[in-house]
């Protein structure tokens, strides 16, 4: 393990994360807000501890898998708690387990609350919570990687490996850092799209700047306590559900767009199969809750932004779906586990490790039929190597035990069963609200602070998809390299 | 695809099964009731059209893993659907669909029940259902294999392989018949040991020969509403419950122990894992319910019970556990899914096979840590094959699809959450009761005819171990060899 680099990056990362700190800085001097000052003073302490670190680059820049991970793991780690600060040392957030689960869940883009009536933050904090989200949703290293020229050289394939959602098909232009900027490149045209066009539509400009960063990321925050509810408007709703399924497609699509190889972007069989989830989705649920609403259009419309909302985990809600019934409700927890694309900034586990795996159901049928053909797993007509099926089942395994994990720390708090359930699957995939207590209307404030700091891990785990962070706890991964 | 010998074997199974009729029947006479005739009748017919088939031995009597899995699905069904007739023909389960239900929970062990008030059932149709655990547990085929000789020859062990429960990792004795004969004698010796048991506490003798069966199986039906909290007697309570806990075990330690290989038996990973769990969740629930029982003694009594009881899959039950807080009930959620050990007759997703997924887990992680060394996957000692464990991860994958399939499935029928997922659970892993609705002292009776018959399929997917049953879907296994 070679600790000195990744002390390094965690110096970078204390200097972006004080950088970032000046913009809700700015919006507090907008709205004459005074504390705002945390923002300013915890961004520059940040940044002066991360320029101590950063000053002398480690002579030896070498990074392997295991260093990426371990890297990518204390950065969110540090991300989170610096991140807290300002709520905590401005009192807005009063307990710091809270504060700390509030940043989690900006960062992880789960959208998960502890605060029940968002109205009473200053706009400083609600701008910092919708940033978060929209720093989270690409990623922070990919935006490091962005700006730092050769944090680890080409070694940074580690890093990008690592905090990237989901497994990675497609092939990687070589220059990661040229990678990382286009990406973040279309992610900011993306979200200012969306601002412009919630703009036209007469949304507040405080209101679409938070709403266009919270979409983009797939988090979920609002600023106002009645969700997207608050805005009234079929026009609104629908921009607004639109971009949450164009922030849940794989990346790759958009990047292949721009080079202009549109045959291969129409290829990705990933998309077709999330496009297929969120019309047969839509359609169920529509039909299944018709007669709660006045016409086919009203429920076609509640249904898809419903399954666009929780497909790509971005959490967003404009009706309280614990009034459905359980049909739509089995439909609704399912497609949480689902997840978004891969590369995409939804979370979940991933549309297309779930198609690799019925692909394994396929061939080892195939093997049992006929045992003497070799037979394989393609996927957009390429081979899928033995590592990445393998790696996936091991993925799929530790999913299952952390949610199982997680669902019965926190049952100690004795909160009902769906409660328990939902939160655990809702803060697992990033999602945010479940059902029950914590359902859209809900709020996660009263489980006890060892279910928070559960359910804070559990985010984590989730967002940087499960390996970087239980490496943590895999005491070979801290000893020298040797 | 060799149809013919699939179609012979089926001949033996109506053989078998109208012979085992003529148990029931016998009770009848005892208890001089009419409707034992239904088992006269449907059993002379079933054995009459078994014999024309059997008459002729196919010429080609090869058999590979396809016919093994085929031959053992439509067993199945043949004997479920066959089994059903004397419920539906005497009128005591008016239904089809729950004369069907009642019959698939009993072959498969799981006890689910659609008849909320089993003593209005005559002695002869509970006898039968009990039986139908009894046979069920063990296995219809193996119990074909110790008697009639040479069905398939030394291919014998691609049906024994379909139909045993979990992966088999110790070595079988080469003579597939003497194995099924041993299996079925210590099976039988272990039953009555438990019956002498029962009587010694003062059990009336036609309960004790049903619950003894109904343990024996891990299957859960019983003969009095009451289920065992009819029988107040803590002694009679941890006689079951011990018996749970002994039917749980992996059968091949029996098998060690009677021809004395001692060291190997008590080496068996498996088994202290199991034993392991039994105790920390024994322990972890009798804390947590503590302020509901009059003293510590009562607390673990309760615990110890249900813990067996849902561990092994066997759902008998001696009090409402819908009353427990809310962590007692999420320990109880996550071990019906962890279920009892292979090679034993309780149903679940296996100790050995989460032992080897989270083995798997931890080379991965090494792999990580030290990507150029060899790393491998042991069991007691041996190294696990790649196919063995590529094989589990399958499994897992078929086995949470399934899962949420008949979750989304019944949800139709609009009960809540918690009836949904649990009957879900209860079925898959073929335990019988769930909560809420499904709850120890509630029924499947209310469910329509298609979540009935989603749940029977999903209790003959989960007692076949998936593969069996999902084969039947895929197109190829129907094809000519060529």
């Amino acid at each position: 393990m070679n600790k000195r680099i990744v002390l390094y990056i965690l110096g970078w990362i204390l200097i972006v994360e004080g950088a970032a700190m000046q913009l809700p800085f700015i919006v507090s001097i907008v709205y004459a807000e005074k504390n705002g000052i945390y923002f300013l003073a915890v961004g520059l302490a940040l940044a002066a501890i991360g320029f101590l670190i950063v000053r002398k680059r480690p002579k030896n820049m070498t990074m392997y898998q295991k260093e990426g991970f371990i890297s990518t793991a204390l950065s969110w780690l540090v991300l989170s708690l610096a991140g807290s600060l300002p709520f905590f040392l401005s009192g807005e957030i009063k307990n710091f387990e809270d504060a700390l689960f509030e940043t989690v869940s900006g960062f992880t883009t789960t959208g998960a609350s502890v605060v029940p009536n968002v109205e009473q933050l200053s706009n400083c904090m609600n701008f910092w919570r919708s940033l978060s989200i929209w720093l989270g949703g690409m990623g922070v290293l990919v935006f490091l990687l962005a700006l730092i020229p050769k944090v680890g050289g080409q070694q940074n394939m580690y890093l990008m490996k690592a905090e990237s959602p989901g497994p990675i098909f497609g092939k990687v232009t070589p220059k990661i850092r040229d990678y990382a900027a286009i990406l973040y490149i279309v992610y900011f045209g993306l979200t200012a799209l969306e601002f412009i066009l919630l703009m036209c539509g007469g949304m507040p400009i405080f209101d679409a700047i938070n709403v266009s960063m919270s979409t983009a990321g797939t988090g979920g925050f609002g600023i106002r306590s009645a969700g997207i509810a608050a805005y009234d408007s079929y026009y609104l709703q629908t921009v607004i559900a639109v971009f949450m399924l164009l922030f849940g497609i794989n990346f790759s699509a958009y990047l292949l767009i721009i080079t202009r190889k549109f045959k291969q972007a129409f290829k990705i069989t990933e998309i077709w199969v999330y496009l297929g989830i969120i019309v047969v989705a839509t359609v169920l649920i529509a039909i299944n809750i018709s007669s709660l609403y006045p016409s086919a259009y009203d429920s076609a419309h509640q249904s898809f932004f419903y399954v666009t909302s929780l497909l790509t985990t971005t959490g967003f809600g404009i009706t309280d779906a614990n009034q459905w019934p359980a049909f739509s409700k089995a439909i609704i927890v399912i497609i949480t586990f689902i997840g978004a694309c891969a590369g995409s900034t939804g979370g979940g586990f991933k549309i297309s490790r779930i198609i690799i795996l019925l692909k394994e159901i396929k061939k080892e049928l195939a093997i049992i039929v006929h045992p003497r053909t070799v037979h394989t797993v393609k996927m957009d007509g390429k081979k899928v190597p033995h590592e990445t099926t393998r790696s996936i089942s091991i993925f799929f395994t530790i999913y299952v035990v952390l949610f199982f994990t997680t669902f019965l720390v926190i049952s100690l708090d004795n909160f009902d069963f769906i409660t328990n359930f939902t939160a655990a699957a809702a803060t697992l995939n990033n999602t945010g609200p479940g059902l029950s207590m914590v359902g859209p209307v809900g709020s996660y404030a009263a489980f006890s602070p060892l279910s928070k700091l559960m359910l804070s891990f559990t985010m984590l785990a989730g967002r940087l998809e499960l390996f970087p962070l239980i490496l943590m706890f895999f005491p070979a991964a801290w000893k020298k390299n040797g």
